[in-house]
């Protein structure tokens, strides 16, 4: 499955390919889901990983709303669809293995279920981990 | 081994725990590997994704140098060690649920083995994706 992404590596900055082609390349793992990184398209701040299946992906490009796969639920998450804190899609990256999905969001609300912006509220430093949010 | 990251979500920002509890806590997967997504401390760019190891992400803490897991050799990646394009840390974070980090990093040259700043270099618009880099 790699083999397409390694193939277009050396083309020139600005080559294009289908969108049905490159989502067929993309290396779902053995449960059908991939990482996605949502960061804000405006502080840069990452806000939170989750993962998507294939339906959640095609769901989010339809809607331009950012729509995941739950592994603790096994269904699509909508996200904010109960808290409102709804993502809209403001660009979607692949990386060059086809393994990892990046997108920049505009986030209603918090990203995170703890009302923190950001889920990654634990910093490490020295021999201690503190709550920065 | 989610039960420690809820029990402190409501805690008072500013609060710290031992490092050596929170990693022991982390959510390290079947395969004892956590992912890790790595940012450029300034340009604030979403570098690369990869994982660690419990053995990876000790190391990585002891040289604040960036060490991943590499499935594909099944061995410690010592990011540069052949390249010379290191990640030297910032800061590291963990999620709500302890499992993804978030490590900001110096980068020396390319993150992407393809010698491209970032390896999200792959964006999706309308039905096409291009090469943005």
């Amino acid at each position: 499955m790699k083999h397409w992404f390694k193939s277009i590596e050396n083309d020139a900055t600005g080559t294009s390919y289908p969108l049905d082609k490159v989502i067929a390349e993309l290396n779902f793992d053995a449960d059908g889901l991939i990482p996605v990184i949502a960061q804000d398209e405006k502080s840069k701040k990452v806000l939170m990983f989750a993962w998507m299946s294939k339906e959640s992906l095609d769901e989010t490009l339809r809607t331009g709303k950012m729509c995941y796969w739950s592994r603790s639920r096994q269904g699509l998450w909508r996200k904010g669809s109960s808290s409102g804190h709804s993502q809209t899609v403001k660009s979607i990256a692949a990386d060059c293995d086809g393994d990892v999905l990046l997108a920049e969001v505009s986030q209603v609300g918090f990203a995170c279920h703890t009302r923190r912006h950001s889920c990654f509220y634990l910093r490490f430093w020295e021999d201690k981990v503190t709550l920065i949010e």
